[in-house]
């Protein structure tokens, strides 16, 4: 039976601030990738969200990203590939810790932000993030964007990869995303959306934005927990899947 | 035969900012403190410390502490319970996995400066801090003060303990240090801080700075690298320690 | 005639990080107190602010406060006098920037949090605030608890100082707010509140909680704008004061 | 009479970590650029380095530079036009008031490391990094890369600008730089760098790496005060100015 992995940013509040709807959207997920104090989250809200995740049996993943709070790590930061590989090791035993606390695996990791996408451009980056997860734990999941060089570099490495994919953005015919500053990029229609979402999980196929089929592995789909929509589209992602048999389960579930 | 261990703080660089002398004192000691990324160091940092200790065959300790760079984690900071457990939870995740990719177990943990004195005198902050390591791996050899608040928590929660002295501080007749504000806090005299250290690790005794004999226990001893004097004295006292037959091994060894 | 103003916290967010309804409840306030970046506010949300400002005629104060973003300046750090007056000039400066970019007079400096209570404790540390206020500018207004040492030094330093009271909250009689930890410590019935406020700025007495009446200097009125409830009461305490023609104009105005 | 300023970067401790030579510098240089707590320094080191600055009659500037001390400010940050304007202001605004206390002039702006290259190159991030200094006062100096856009841009502002150079580096035949990665991009020979200062002091000529001469005005000359033989460079750098009747004043003076 074929199957697939819904996964979502959680943990991002930090101290006073809170962001997200943790408690809304974890019963609807199956992995969580959690903030590890660099870009969003810290001690307190990582304990909370492990002892939440643990509690819906919700598998638990790093989501390293740049020491950039003020940018939520969403700006690039010229950092070496040698700072870059010792800032993933050490947010990935940051969080690690919790999960050792609470008795659960760390299951996967997930680069956050930019960090996720120079990644996915750069070789030497991807390398070194893939680097640190194996020299760590060789048996983390590696997510990373699917037909990008973070899943190649992954491989390489010798990591298990789950293909990330998103279900209401176009692709480009060479399988990369449609860039957001382009027109077409984000799929408004909830009907076609989750037909992309069927078809790129059971066939591995999508239909670029120029018409052509191009192949996409889709081991894991991207959502979101805010927003009273988000939750919703979310929901009918898991009507659909359900509808046509896809068992929704956690990375190596 | 009778033992003892010799720690020292390591790794408070940070960026482009030096402190210390890590490749000279390393050779001397059993058992490197390794600052944590809060009150001192930094991943970079974190990784060639670590790297460096394993060459030495040096036990290797999270030395946790105030997220306060800019007070070096001296200065004391009213953080909750809750807070003070979830923040050595992850300093200590975040040294562990730089010893993970090292291979090489972490050995201890050793709370750092306002957080070692807050939690010397204040049970529910020793306890807290001692259950953090507890929960993350209860074979964690935990070093707090002799004598201390520290001790008899990190006792209760099961840990195994290292009791700390200090060679060149005088005690009061509690076994607590004389403070540094009171005359005659430091012992001038390099051979009466031998003798001292030396009885303390073989007969478990204390001169206190009133006269009385007082009871200690010395299974580890903090020395310092920075500084020409610093290193002077360390040999010093390896060379005295080895001269009375007592064997200078790691925590545990 | 007799005049008061109304404070309000604002500039609270950070980055990703929404705190506040900074929109709704400026045009109810006479004096906003602009957290500079330290314990909440980044420079874009600093700059916001102050054209938020600006354009609603309301007096500028600067927010001080600790560098515990964490803890949203609310844990106490003990930090020496001196290190305090340079950390309070630093900020004071920061917002005073944003002002002179907007033309506009920095009217204020109150500090924050655990600073603020701190200095009503602390003469030490109440005099290094004054002192950094009235060294960047003599003429900067000066705010602090009514009754407290904040007040009696920032007089003695030689600042114009406006003694903040809260509408809803019950003090001893000593003049000092009943803890928070205390039963009665907050008036939860309205038209109370509203008398005590009216009573305060009028007469300059209080009801104490052991029923004395206390003399009180009320030159402004701390109110909070998150919440539906807290915009009302402030909409009330506006009417009330209007009743009873009382101006409410920013200080010094 | 010919005059040039001698710039060096000062102020660049933080907390426990001492950088530079502050000290032996200052007798040595007209103009101290003051990191402002972003990329280095904190508000106890620029409370001691603008006293240190006024004893010596040294011109105080603001250094502001990328919120990233772990990298020293050298690692590039992508942040929008508007965030860094506002990030400027705030560097600015904070440095200044120490001067307001110390009632010294805040006399120039030099942005420091990566933002300083940035804005070399991006006509965007220039103008927002002279906007900025324009709009916290239009008398402030502006120091940029000589032959830059830098330049151009705080021109085209408004602002009086100051046009660095560099003592011991070479120049491309397009007045650039000669990157640091290229062969002979650092004149190894003294007496070569002394002859090259002066011949852009008094004709605003250099002769390129390719053999050509090209324009270049030299309003300051950038140097170094950490290492002995820097030391020994800038006493030969003022002694051959000397003897060719060079005036070394500060900026606008």
């Amino acid at each position: 039976m074929t199957k697939v992995d819904l996964n979502c940013d959680l943990g991002e509040s930090f101290g006073n601030y809170q962001i997200g709807n943790d408690s809304s959207i974890i019963p609807l997920i199956t992995s969580a990738n959690v903030a590890c104090g660099f870009h969003a989250g810290d001690p307190d809200v990582m304990a909370k969200t492990v002892k939440l995740a643990k509690a819906h049996q919700v598998g638990i993943g790093a989501h390293p990203g740049f020491n950039d709070l003020q940018g939520f790590g969403r700006r690039n930061l010229d950092m070496s590939p040698e700072e870059i590989y010792n800032m993933v090791i050490y947010q990935i035993g940051a969080l690690k810790s919790f999960c050792d606390v609470e008795n659960v695996p760390l299951n996967h990791v997930k680069p956050h932000g930019a960090l996720y996408q120079m990644g996915a451009r750069n070789p030497e980056i991807a390398r070194v993030i893939a680097q640190a997860v194996y020299d760590v734990d060789p048996n983390i999941h590696f997510v990373g964007l699917s037909n990008s060089i973070l899943i190649d570099e992954a491989k390489k490495v010798g990591l298990k990869t789950a293909s990330e994919v998103f279900a209401d953005r176009r692709y480009e015919n060479d399988g990369q995303l449609v860039s957001r500053k382009k027109d077409g990029a984000v799929i408004e229609d909830t009907d076609e959306a989750l037909k992309q979402v069927v078809r790129m999980v059971t066939e591995g196929k999508v239909t670029a934005i120029t018409g052509e089929d191009v192949d996409i592995s889709a081991d894991t789909i991207c959502v979101h927990g805010d927003g009273a929509h988000a939750l919703e589209f979310v929901e009918q992602i898991r009507k659909k899947l359900s509808e046509v048999n896809i068992d929704i389960v956690k990375l190596g579930g």
